[in-house]
């Protein structure tokens, strides 16, 4: 075997966190704005996160949502109507109090004290409560039901230590938001938004996701169930990747959400809210890239192939233009997982081989370089960006197949590619989830003695106030969450790993980001 | 010609103020939100801008940007450094000041003394700032150039008088930024850019624009040129919608945007922006809506087709909805106008004479009724939303051909109507432009007698600094604006009308939203 040079100047292995501003910065992805705790989303980083809100939203769309717009202020009075969720946002809140800028003593700008706001406005965290607004609008009878709305949005949480794409200041997100004649449906939609992200995470992201319900604790401010999705990351830490609460009655009367039931009388609605955000991208990152920099499901791959011509400042590479750009031609008319395919021409100055890099570095699924040698024998030279070193001498593991076969087999590469990075996704969690662990005692020696230990599923009796704030309390020593309670799990059998009484449920503990 | 019984309450004659208002509210297209300028883009509004988004996206990506994101706050510090720039917002813009609430004296939330921001942060009103300061960074040398980005997002310009989609507090918008090598290539973009603008203003959204340069005093703060495109609305206003502005190098200046030229000396870049917006969701509303309501060109009709089966709550329901269902599949397998066709069969319960005026009012191009007697005929009845008057009884004027041939004929209706809105729109700015006048008296006359007066064009001998000025007043006591100067108008043949000397060039004057 080989010494493979990687592209990356930093590997997992040596240091996980700083490999993986390595990935963004290489890869041209995102970078600091200089605004505190806001980040710049750059080309190659925006046009993967706007490949996942094309295939969220059509899923969206599918189960029945239609998107909505609605303000980025909210105005205090609407938080406080509800006091557990102005309890979880207060702290973090961007607050607008002016609304004009005047000349100061020193000729700077300052906020005008003549255009101080009556009420400050707060830039949303997230929308509930201005959303119940407009619902209780809109829904006047049980014909009304059910509201099913979905919104596109910034959104501001002010964060204090940030790290791009897992938590920023400013991020971007869906926020569905919906409301139901009574607790079953509303329960039902919940569990059908959570299954639309399992799907999305798993089909799109290939992040082999484990759905399950949040314990008490972890839940959103004001709601009744949270749900999740946990993605485990190549350092085995979880990823919360995305969340859907059934909210009971809560923002219903807070916002006074009411409608006329089939028996001419009054009920609240019951409701729901879910979202996704560019965290997603932090999680694709750790899921899937390399020491080479990142991989990306075809699915979400801005450019699914690349192709770069050799060019050579000659008059000879007109023809070599020509001879790439059938090959562009055929792959573009193609349709792959669905939609068409995905490729580009890169034709702009620079040397192919660095150019390679680069894009190996961006993750772009398949790259095809041709020189002149590849036209006159026909051929082409094809590297996965999944399979890209030939570990026996150490190069890229080049394909060679003629123009004609790359056009015809570059489809199916694609699909296998999707498959194959959840399926190595899937592997590696199953492979980093510890199982019937019965002594908490274990359970500290399993995170204090590896590195990346991945996950541990204990059963435990579900407890609540004190006695949970208890076991909570003993997860926070060894920086440990509860991630979910898996849909789906083993049947219990023994007692709680914390209480010692009859376990109830399994629930995944882990670190996390 | 019998009398017709108009679906909405206000008509345009009447009062056009509030026919627009009520068609933004009987279309749901919109609602004031209770914050303050800030509206609620409802689920068939948004679906109308969604759709001009893809449209527009489209478009930008095909000459060549790229869509990133930047952060909503910018420090105070960046705007100072374009003074222009900063003159032409300050008076506008919301600041936040506090990142943390905590309780009040009175028990409410109050911004937290001890969390004051170091640096106020403004909610950016425009992006030229920051992206500026993202280009500095991303530019070194002559092969980074031209440098192409768009930018999907929500804008905050604090306004005190707001109406819908036309003016609010916050709305959505592109913004395009480019940075270029010199001066030819950044003002040869900022005209391809312009004249996406007007392709996607005449072909998708039909409204038959007028793209020109502004003068002098309508420039966007800080540029050097601004050119848009100017739609005539039904009452004869003019509404701007769009811009595309050459900024030479003055935010280069200010950001620092300097690039290694091929001499291996250091020159600063040209920049462009350009921006359309929600506003043009007004446009459409003033250029297409009628006294039924909403009309919209297919291309941006959420729905094209909307198929009302006449449910009774009986068990033949079914075989009803059967008859429909096949027609929908028929019509959601076609394409049409270069997209697949867009049908909604709805099952909804309520009558569907009721439903039908909702979608009168909404705009739906084509509305399909089917009754129990439809089926038993194999035809359906069909309502063209661009025809909907059989004016000589009065009646709405339904069309009955057989489902088959509905199924084939629908998307020929659907490109009929996209083509004959656009010829609608064009002969009615061409029949509301007055050409020719040369004498001011005339101007004063022309718009002080007709109710809806329309535009005229005059000579001018572009004025600058105080003769400008004083050109500017007397078009303001009329409540007169000068739109733009047409490209590919008339040679000029006399004089100015303002000052008596040689015209350089014509200029449209219009009352303007």
């Amino acid at each position: 075997m080989a010494q493979i040079r990687h592209a990356l100047n930093t590997t997992r292995a040596d240091d996980f966190a700083a490999w993986y501003q390595d990935v963004i910065s290489s890869a041209e992805m995102a970078e600091e704005s200089g605004v505190r705790g806001c980040m710049v989303i750059r080309p190659w980083g925006y046009g993967i996160w706007e490949r996942m809100q094309r295939l969220l939203d059509d899923r969206i769309k599918a189960t029945g949502h239609s998107n909505a717009y609605f303000p980025i202020f909210i105005p205090l009075s609407n938080f406080e109507r509800e006091a557990e969720h102005v309890e979880g946002f207060a702290k973090e809140m961007a607050v607008v109090t002016h609304h004009r800028l005047i000349a100061g003593k020193d000729g700077g700008l300052v906020p005008d004290p003549e255009a101080k706001l009556e009420e400050p406005l707060v830039v949303r965290p997230t929308s509930e409560t201005i959303i119940g607004d407009a619902m209780a609008r809109w829904v006047q009878s049980w014909r009304d039901l059910p509201l099913k709305l979905n919104q596109w949005a910034n959104v501001v949480r002010w964060e204090m230590r940030t790290r791009m794409f897992l938590r920023t200041s400013e991020f971007l997100w869906q926020e569905g938001h919906t409301a139901h004649a009574d607790e079953a449906e509303a329960k039902d939609h919940t569990l059908t938004m959570l299954e639309v992200y399992r799907a999305f995470a798993d089909e799109d992201l290939a992040l082999a996701v484990i759905p399950g319900e949040k314990p008490e604790n972890e839940r959103f401010p004001g709601a009744v169930e949270t749900w999740s999705i946990e993605a485990m990351m190549q350092d085995g830490k979880a990823l919360q990747a995305g969340t859907s609460h059934y909210l009971g009655t809560n923002f219903a009367e807070a916002s006074g959400i009411k409608y006329q039931n089939k028996d001419g009388g009054e009920s609240l609605c019951h409701t729901t809210s879910w979202g996704v955000s560019t965290r997603m991208v932090g999680g694709v990152i750790m899921t899937h890239g390399d020491d080479d920099g990142l991989r990306l499901p075809p699915k979400i791959a801005p450019q699914q192939v690349v192709i770069l011509p050799m060019l050579r400042d000659k008059p000879d590479d007109e023809a070599l233009i020509d001879y790439c750009e059938a090959l562009r031609a055929t792959l573009a008319s193609q349709h792959v997982l669905g939609e068409p395919l995905r490729v580009l021409l890169d034709t702009r100055p620079g040397k192919a081989a660095a150019k390679r890099w680069d894009y190996v570095r961006k993750g772009a699924p398949i790259i095809i370089e041709v020189g002149g040698r590849d036209m006159e024998n026909g051929v082409v030279s094809l590297l996965r960006r999944d399979r890209l070193w030939n570990e026996e001498n150490g190069k890229p593991a080049f394909q060679t197949p003629t123009r004609e076969i790359a056009g015809q087999t570059v489809p199916d590469i694609l699909a296998d590619m999707q498959s194959s990075l959840l399926t190595e996704a899937q592997e590696r969690r199953e492979a980093n989830i510890t199982r019937g662990v019965t002594d908490f005692a274990e359970v500290e020696k399993f995170f204090s003695a590896a590195r990346y230990p991945g996950w541990v599923e204990v059963q435990w009796s579900k407890p609540t106030g004190a006695e949970l704030e208890e076991v909570v309390e003993r997860l926070k020593a060894l920086k440990l969450t509860m991630r979910n309670v898996p849909i789906g799990a083993a049947p219990v059998d023994g007692e709680c790993i914390f209480t010692g009484k009859p376990a109830t449920e399994r629930v995944l503990l882990a670190k996390a980001y």
